[in-house]
């Protein structure tokens, strides 16, 4: 089915059941996002997968979410404090090392990119960093969606609670995103069939002659 | 085709050839990305989609991306500058009158999102909406490369010149992203054999046990 049919599928499920979405298929959404854009190719955001019961619950208790306890499997978007040279280097490294090329002949890119990052405060790079993890927002929810993998984006939880339980503040990570995947409940979520509210494509978007 | 594979061909394309995307296809992936999710279903963005060359021109004299003008068309993200009472009102009246309710019966949503505002300061507001604008985004470059229409998301502009020659401020809107659409020029584009680099997946997603 087109992307399309895929999108109109979807919604931000409220009630899970209880069925568990298999690895392969969790491997394959995380690859999509993987494969998602980023500024400037440098993916400053990294995706962390929770399964485990007890850590969910911990998660849970400052939110009013209850998918991040419920659904099959929660990922968190957590993005990178701090950017630095350091980061970019690791990049630089790895394309010569994908594309056959020596690092060197890399070297007006990399400046480029550290001009970027030092242009901006960190606070900003940090921001900058959260909007490329968006993009890989969007395209998990496509791949779910494509693989009729019910999910739910969600903004309302307590970044500094969930750093603090998956260590991420010692990775040098700040949670900015979460994505509970798994299977509605179709007696259960009050919103199944609820129709899909969107604006008119003509107000949405305008075209400028 | 799946999502993965479509990703996997899709890249930033930097030199497009002069064939031009027929404009049912690009109303498909207008669609698309007003299919998008955004945090409560609020969607504060909007698309521009221009196509006329002079205006493309005018734009593109400050920044260093060519797409901007020779692609077949050029989409403007636009996030919603000032969120208000006003564009949550108008949401309300929108999901009642889509799913015949009265609107009436969504008082307490209307109130949880006034509240989500309100706590904001306005540029928080504009940050929080230009984050849903790139999960548009993520969608639009997945729309796209499954329809095989090449695309390359572009962040260096100068957003206050966009919104000059677009004339946004008046719409209450600030330029935030751009995603050009069309075909790859084979012959000229230096990067349509080189190797997508990439984390490894083990790298870019983590496991907590």
């Amino acid at each position: 089915m087109s992307l399309t049919e895929s999108l109109k599928w979807r919604y931000a499920v409220k009630k899970y059941s209880d069925q568990r979405v298999n690895n392969d298929t969790v491997q394959t959404i995380l690859e999509a996002i993987n494969l998602s854009a980023s500024s400037a190719g440098l993916q400053p955001y990294r995706v962390i997968l929770v399964e485990n019961p007890e850590v969910r619950q911990k998660l849970a208790q400052q939110g009013f979410n209850p998918q991040i306890v419920e659904a099959s499997h929660l990922l968190v978007f957590a993005a990178i404090d701090n950017l630095s040279e350091a980061h970019i280097d690791e990049y630089m490294q790895r394309m010569a090392d994908t594309r056959g090329i020596p690092v060197d002949a890399l070297g007006e890119f990399r400046k480029l990119l550290v001009s970027n990052i030092s242009e901006r405060t960190p606070e900003e790079n940090f921001i900058w960093a959260t909007k490329q993890a968006y993009i890989g927002l969007g395209t998990g929810l496509a791949a779910a969606a494509e693989l009729r993998i019910d999910s739910t984006p969600m903004e309302g939880f307590n970044p500094v609670q969930f750093d603090e339980v998956l260590g991420l503040k010692e990775k040098g990570l700040r949670s900015v995103v979460l994505l509970s995947l798994g299977y509605r409940d179709p007696e259960k979520d009050p919103y199944i069939h609820a129709a899909k509210v969107r604006l008119p494509l003509d107000v949405f978007s305008s075209f400028v002659k």
